[in-house]
């Protein structure tokens, strides 16, 4: 990493697939490193965004709770990644093969901390910062999946092990230069890594938990719906907003023409995943459903991440579609499955996050990248993020346990956790627990 | 369109009155190009204020309706844009004199999509998602006027074709170039391009529907609250948030001056906006109305969007404070009219556009910028939006219907259109309706 | 003030403390006066915010008289600062010692309004904009602690007063480079000169109003609940992402190295106030509260604001720490003092604002940062700000009144003061009013 000295230009070598010099002057390394915090900002705005999509998804009683972890996983998201997760993800050097390397506890050198640029899109600072505001991302996924029905205190311990650990070292074979990156997998902001990785992790936590009580009774599925729809939107809204950060930042860059193509692709993709789930949703469900068309946005999101950078506007309408088809398709499988995901988190971060990254070798029109090497990819990082969070949930099961006792999920985890409540002045009408 | 090769600079001619030179260097490129980007995710998230404050200010039982409505819009409004809207609005050259031009179906011609950069201040990408998220705000102006009343199909048709074919042709007349140009009409970031165009067509919308059940009833015009405050309040921030890429971003470039003139203008007309709505309000209403001072928020932000680049800090001020009186006016008004607006769009866009358009032949410091020329544009368009807008919702009306039944309508629309409740857990305390 | 002519290059000597040269080029000029405008956008949504953190902390029969002030602050600051403040709080020249003076009514000299650049980091205009959204800021942090018991009127009166002279008349003795700024005083992004003087003002209206109706009875604390937590948990979050600018856009420049490590700093000691205050409530309150964990992140992010640019990594985070257990014991400590804050705002902005600027005096890397001028500068403004709001409100006092009715105040101030519900259609369960 070479570093900026007093006003000397920057001298280092710009990825490949741009129009930038080998050089970039101060003047664009400024304006680079200021779009990459404006990135940082937003993806930050993403925690907001889970926050109001998982409250508004799940009902009332569960409201604190949820609002509480997701406050929690940013402070432990941002603090783990300072201590140990950003050199686990960016270990330089890797220690055993391609797949495991720590470059040491804590952040930064200089005294001051005011260090100058490493790279011609950002400095060292930019990097941990836009870096770490993913990595919350990818714990804060699993939160929806488990919501209603875990112990806050195992749900912290999981958080803090997961993005402490898990994900860093998975993600360091692809963006801390790994064997996959190697390998020429393409996962442009993160199908895979985040968001299916992430899923990985909600499935094996919603495993191991079981369905929410009065889910799924004599044969029946229940519908328990959210409290509050405006929440839920307010949610998604955030989300796709801070998706301009989460997919612009990627580029690591300004670079004017791919930073604006994938705020386009990324756009569409949402806007066709919308169509999608709307399509669906209309004709089976005979009536349009918000929360499914809420999904579809998020589905073409998911979707459109690993190839923002490399698919025609026409493919990232289509894979945008698609996801929109398939999370609503998903959704409906899971509660056959009596998989109880309370906010279709599985659907909508696994099931796109693997369509996505496929959909790399299907339209990507880079010909250097293959359907099989996608496969690969996913493949090997779900099976790393699954086990993974299989093993730490497994731990946290067999120790202090994992699920609230009965009691404690029909009065709601608000009471039996925080004892507070989220709205203490509305009378409840609760969905009637359906008999067990 | 000049397009950059390699790191050659950029060599097209800059809009008039700019401190910038005919060329500008690759970093002056960047920082232009990523305001612009900055500004489109600001407008974009408009549309979530607009759901916010469209949701808030009407009942609780149509809340799911508007919800879906405005997450629905964003999706057609995105990808009718890129099918036909955006060369519709741009087409290069006009085919009928200077009021239709066509440059064909579909966007980009790149095959990986990554085009280099078409003018000084942003790629041809930076363009079109800018343009686009301003598309859809047009439609969903009209979203608030018909709320509560009209059918989900019936809407989703008429946004479609609007935002598709009226608006992008209408708006040609001036930023594609077309005649109003030629003339020299100025509607700086769109007072009557967007909002009064979008009032009109809402106008056109509730003619044709008519008032809700049990608004006006034996002579008396009786109040239908809105169901949350919170959810209004936090719409009209985002839509001033959102307003400083709105205007901000019509500089097209990041023009130092211009740009941070434009905020301020911005700010201080809809700074005045609510001190003109509060004094009105305060004294015509006795208590002042938080409905009100919202709506002078807007009003003023508005009624600055024709003049902010052209107008004294002072003429904004008058500008903002002016349009803070009307809307109040207006919505008291348009009650006594029977024209039935539940959240106020009307007076918002359309009373406020026209004002801040004539505004500019008022008080632009620009001597070339006059009444009478200003009147022409807002009329000519005006008339335009309107007529477009009545011919597209009387054709729906004379086929499949524009209003659910009176049953659905005093039941709700979120049963009715969605099957859904917004808040299911909450005991509702409907406002009576009062006995038609 | 040096201004650019045509396309000449800005001349102006640049702060201390940066890698900046002492001329930059147009370049640089436009991108870091963009990101001046983006951090002017992020203060400006802290007051969403503000009104969003408020309101969910307060009961439901207050929350269209919370929005109601929140919007209104907003407008009265704009333009009291447009008018007064900016040239009291930036006067150039001083008349009385380095303590007073005023530059003149109004902002702007060219009757265009697009002046040109007069500093390397931004125009006339974007200084105006930035330190006019800090200003309302200030203003703001009052609101909550005076909540549900405070006229309206009342209120306007005392911001309009505070925010047009007291707050840039204290403000110019550092930023205006008054005498505090002659003795060395450090207070980056205002730790002490928004938040610590916001906070004594706070103070000084509540001991003078007084604490609600049935807070403290027969000698016992009655908690009050806030109405709403998923409002508390929207407006942290918003304030959070704000604080990115008005600490990232404090270093008054996009220099990078800077920037990007204050948003390190700022998120940092954020996320370690929100394991401070969740440790200390944990194990205090036995269940972890969500309102402390809230209230954690922003006494970090208070904590820091001060010392953002110049205390180390691990500095930041055990500021940020320790601001987290110092605003429960702080909450917990006003309450047996019968000092009601129903949103804990003097816990938050006085007394972690006092903590972050003697922070600065024992953590600072630069040894020119002593303990005792970091004293010295705290309370002098501390002094300076909770006297004038003193002597302000209690003038309003002895004239038209501090508190609303004992009746206003059962019945709600929504009712009261504006005749509205927040949520008419919601049948409350109101909170029993304790016996006093």
């Amino acid at each position: 990493m070479n570093r900026l000295l007093g006003c000397s230009i920057l001298l280092m070598v710009f990825g490949s697939g741009t129009a930038f010099a080998e050089e970039v002057s101060q003047e664009m390394f400024v304006a680079n490193n200021t779009w990459m915090l404006v990135a940082a900002f937003l993806v930050f705005l993403m925690h907001l965004g889970f926050a109001s999509l998982e409250a508004g998804m799940t009902r009332q009683k569960n409201t604190v709770n949820i609002l509480f972890k997701n406050t929690a996983i940013m402070a432990i998201g941002l603090l783990t990644y300072a201590a140990v997760g950003f050199n686990l993800m960016y270990p330089g050097d890797f220690s055993i093969g391609e797949i495991f390397g720590f470059a040491g506890f804590g952040i930064g050198t200089d005294p001051t901390g005011v260090t100058s640029a490493y790279n011609v899109g950002y400095t060292y600072w930019t990097d941990f910062i836009f870096q770490a505001m993913f990595a919350a991302t990818c714990a804060t996924i699993v939160s929806g999946a488990v919501a209603e029905r875990i112990k806050l205190s195992s749900f912290l311990i999981f958080t803090t092990i997961f993005v402490a650990f898990a994900y860093p070292v998975i993600g360091s074979w692809k963006w801390g230069a790994g064997w996959l990156e190697t390998q020429g997998f393409h996962d442009f902001a993160g199908s895979t890594i985040v968001h299916a990785v992430g899923g990985w992790a909600a499935l094996a936590g919603v495993l191991l938990l079981g369905p929410r009580i009065g889910k799924y009774t004599r044969g029946k599925i229940n519908t328990i719906p959210g409290h509050s729809m405006p929440l839920a939107t307010i949610g998604v809204f955030l989300l796709w907003l801070g998706w301009f950060g989460f997919n612009g930042g990627s580029v690591l860059s300004a670079d004017p023409g791919m930073v604006s193509y994938v705020f386009v692709t990324t756009a569409l993709a949402a806007a066709a995943g919308i169509m999608g789930a709307m399509i669906v949703s209309w004709n089976v469900q005979k009536k349009p459903d918000l929360g499914m068309v809420l999904n579809g946005a998020l589905a073409g999101l998911v979707g459109i991440t690993a190839g923002a950078d490399t698919v025609t506007i026409m493919s990232a309408i289509v894979i945008g579609f698609i996801a929109g088809l398939l999370v609503v398709a998903s959704v409906l499988a899971f509660d056959r499955l009596k998989i109880d995901d309370p906010v279709g988190a599985i659907s909508v971060h696994l099931v796109c996050g693997i369509w996505g990254t496929l959909a790399v070798g299907i339209f990507s029109v880079n010909p250097e990248h293959t359907f099989l090497t996608q496969l690969i990819g996913t493949a090997a990082m779900g099976a790393a993020g699954f086990i993974s969070a299989l093993a730490i949930f497994g731990a946290i099961k067999a120790t202090i346990g994992l699920r609230v006792s009965k009691e404690e999920e029909i009065e709601g985890l608000d009471n039996g956790e925080h004892g507070m409540d989220a709205y203490p002045e509305v009378i409840l009408n609760p969905v009637p627990e359906p008999a067990s």
